[in-house]
């Protein structure tokens, strides 16, 4: 692993060594590293598209890091990655994305991640997408995320986007089964004249299910950031969709939740606001010395933590 | 006018009688009373689509009334109808429309209501739809209004619905310039198979311009209702739109609004809750002596009030 590579790394993990878990990286393309355990087997598809993630029943307390690094210019890429998660297990999956591009060309990681969670089992997903370099060529990620929770399974998702990232698609569907559970949290910077798109589709199908969507966002100069969050309530169930986004400079932002229940006992709930910083937050931090910019900066810190 | 015409007129209008007030009332395709004022000139459109209403300027506390009443089975009509609302005016205009309809024809009635609400100037408007009859013809209305808005102008927009309405196609659009203020208010009932669909697109145009769309409704049986809000900040300015549904038996209701913030001043706030009667409710009239559709209706008639 190259510097570029190892600071892209630190930058989409967590505090935790990769090496140490269950693994995959992958780096211009290839697997550089991978490491399977006892309870979790990972496994290159045959068609070479992408891997599968199968984690036993009942494994507790394991972690799979599967980063993707990208430092050559002109990568693009597409990564079919499919995680079985069995009956009753309780893990955390890291899967972040970090793009250093220094050339011309463009350069675009396609993750499509598909979760067959298990009755009873528990996960909870984190994908930080990350960009950096000095080159022209643009840093692309569009991440597919399909979920599958089945009876009184539990998943939360977080995902966090807050520099060097020029467009990103960001696709969600799920379907919940019987009391399963779906949380996401998403947080999103952007800057410059990046476009960043999120797209929920829940459907709440088994009785007594439940999902919590919350969206966190800043676009700052004149980037464009779209919201669109379906929730749809086939059975006695609970959904909530929150977008709350900060307004900055020439910037851009839309929120289009959407709330159908197609039967009685379905509960949805949305709510959305858009807005600049206050005025008055910025001047009660600016009377503390701050100039306005490290006042701006602190509250955005504050609203994306 | 005969009995059924003089009943609908009842169920539309508010207790003031029209024939007081200026005032067109169409029965049956054809005016069939008709008073300019002073200050108020109505005058049918040379070709015949519809009436054009002159409203001068300083004109206060006066009151139009234009309610139209079909009760010939199979009567199809679309009728244009214009409003321009003077400077400094303050009036109320009232716009019902009713159908009785004891045959097999649908009766339908489009009504395309522009408003020019001069600068300075005061307008509220009341729109209730209303339908009878022991037919199986149907009795659609798709009511569509056009609101431009001058600086410092306010409109307040009553649109209610809560009986006997097949089908209805709801849709509004406004442009608020400079300080402008728009208010809708819209409440609806629907039951049986009944579909009510309704469409807001406001464009926040000028500076400090502000809207505010609440809409509170009830689906009972297996009627179906959809409600879009589109809110487009251009300005500094304040939007805020609340959905509250309640859903009943196999009814189904679905809410998407949009929030779109082209300004840094742009203040945009969505809510919108979708569920059933909350059982504690039920049970505490319940108590008080009330069966379970006595306590039902007691709660729908206060949130619709």
């Amino acid at each position: 692993m190259n510097k570029n590579q190892e600071h892209l790394l630190r930058q989409i993990t967590d505090t935790i060594e990769p090496s140490l878990t269950a693994h995959n990286i992958r780096a211009n393309g290839k697997s550089i590293s991978r490491l399977s355990t006892k309870n979790i087997n990972i496994i290159a598809k045959k068609n070479g598209t992408g891997l599968d993630i199968i984690i036993q029943p009942n494994t507790k307390n394991e972690i799979v890091h599967i980063p993707v690094l990208i430092d050559e210019s002109g990568i693009e890429e597409c990564v079919y990655n499919d995680f079985y998660i069995g009956e009753y297990a309780d893990v955390q999956i890291i899967a972040g994305c970090g793009i250093h591009n220094d050339g011309t060309l463009a350069s675009r990681h396609d993750g499509i991640h598909t979760f067959h969670v298990g009755k009873n089992a528990r996960v909870k997903y984190m994908e930080k997408h990350y960009g950096d370099g000095q080159g022209h060529g643009k840093r692309n990620m569009n991440p597919k995320t399909v979920i599958e929770i089945e009876k009184n399974g539990f998943m939360e998702m977080e995902t966090i986007q807050m520099q060097g990232i020029d467009s990103t698609k960001r696709s969600t569907t799920a379907k919940l089964a019987e009391n399963a559970t779906l949380i996401v949290k998403e947080k999103i910077l952007t800057q410059g004249d990046q476009t960043a798109e999120t797209d929920f589709d829940v459907n709440l199908c088994g009785e007594n299910c439940s999902t919590n969507l919350i969206s966190r966002s800043v676009a700052k100069n004149a980037s464009r950031q779209i919201f669109r969050a379906k929730m749809q309530g086939n059975n006695k169930c609970y959904g909530h969709t929150e977008c709350d986004a900060i307004l900055m400079d020439q910037a851009d932002i839309s929120a289009i939740p959407e709330i159908a229940a197609h039967h009685l006992e379905a509960n949805l709930v949305h709510e959305a606001v858009i807005g600049k910083i206050a005025g008055e937050q910025l001047i009660k931090l600016m009377t503390l010395g701050l100039s306005e910019k490290e006042a701006e900066e602190q509250i955005i810190h504050g609203f994306l933590k």
